[in-house]
């Protein structure tokens, strides 16, 4: 059994966070699909998708690593050839990834008490997302 | 065809880093599934899963790089919040991912020869975690 | 319904970075599912899978930013008990992972337009990898 949803997404970019996890929750429980498996993707090379504790100091501290690992100021040679500014983005979201798999098990998406799906969007500019959600199981 | 496992690690916190290799082929043989995928996720948000040449260097170096990319004694606005001090524990948890995918085929996990799963714990104080194994194929 | 693909890579190592979109989507077509999940997986503890935008700008960049999380000329304990000079392999290796779930919908695998399905072999040397691609779905 296959189910698929798709999560709509207006960020602000420069890793705006967005919490998924009611919407993929929801999903799950709409699938029918007792025990399976999730995976959770955002199409584009300037996003990514992992889990945090979603309060506002972790969204804080993680946004500041990230800035770290790819500093939004440094030289990139995709801003050199492309002249869009966003070489920061692509590395940023080519290190987090753009996909998250998580267990559905008694036909309820698993997921710790303080862990949530979230959305981080590297690019430099608002965007809209369609982050999909692919639900395989029984 | 979905099977599930759980596998219990008591753990010491601080990027404890534990095989769970054995559990996952012993998971894997027991499904009967011959061809398809296995999802290992670690509720949570202060843990990850990963691959790694599990040998002692090498978990000490990637410990490393951890304290590296989101050191225990930066100021982290969740520990101001929060006041339980493990905001690089939710930092590094988010960089490395809770989950991992890989193949079974043969009726067998397929991993390289020097390549181990493993359950990093971020966490500042033991856990006790419960890592899931989803597995679906035919 | 499962499917694989196995797809051969000749790597010159030092990150060498290598495009496999096109052979996941033809693995994609020749699966005949509908509606699925791809999992590309690459065995070994010195290679990772994720997407970028493939130009060679974003590609230099995030060879860069490996560089940074786990400079080559660092000292390792890997190396220093195994002699074999890739310690900064196995580390970034273990950051990137070794795994990417990606959506199949309308028997097609679903990317970005300019988001690529990307190997980076982090080895110290040429390497030949096996990158396998599991495909489960209806």
């Amino acid at each position: 059994m296959v189910y698929s949803a798709t999560i709509h997404v207006e960020t602000n970019g420069f890793s705006d966070i967005h919490d998924l996890t009611r919407e993929v929750v929801k999903a799950a429980a709409q699938s029918g699909i007792i025990c399976g498996v999730a995976v959770i993707f955002v199409p584009g090379s300037t996003a990514g998708i992992t889990t945090i504790e979603f309060e506002s100091g972790a969204v804080h501290d993680l946004k500041q690593a990230l800035e770290r690992l790819a500093p939004m100021a440094d030289t990139y040679e995709h801003n050199r050839r492309w002249g869009d500014g966003n070489g920061f983005s692509h590395v940023r979201a080519a290190l987090l990834g753009p996909s998250l798999s998580a267990p559905i098990q008694n036909g309820q998406l698993v997921l710790g008490t303080w862990q949530q799906i979230i959305l981080v969007d590297f690019d430099n500019r608002p965007r809209n997302r369609d982050v999909l959600v692919q639900l395989v199981g029984d």
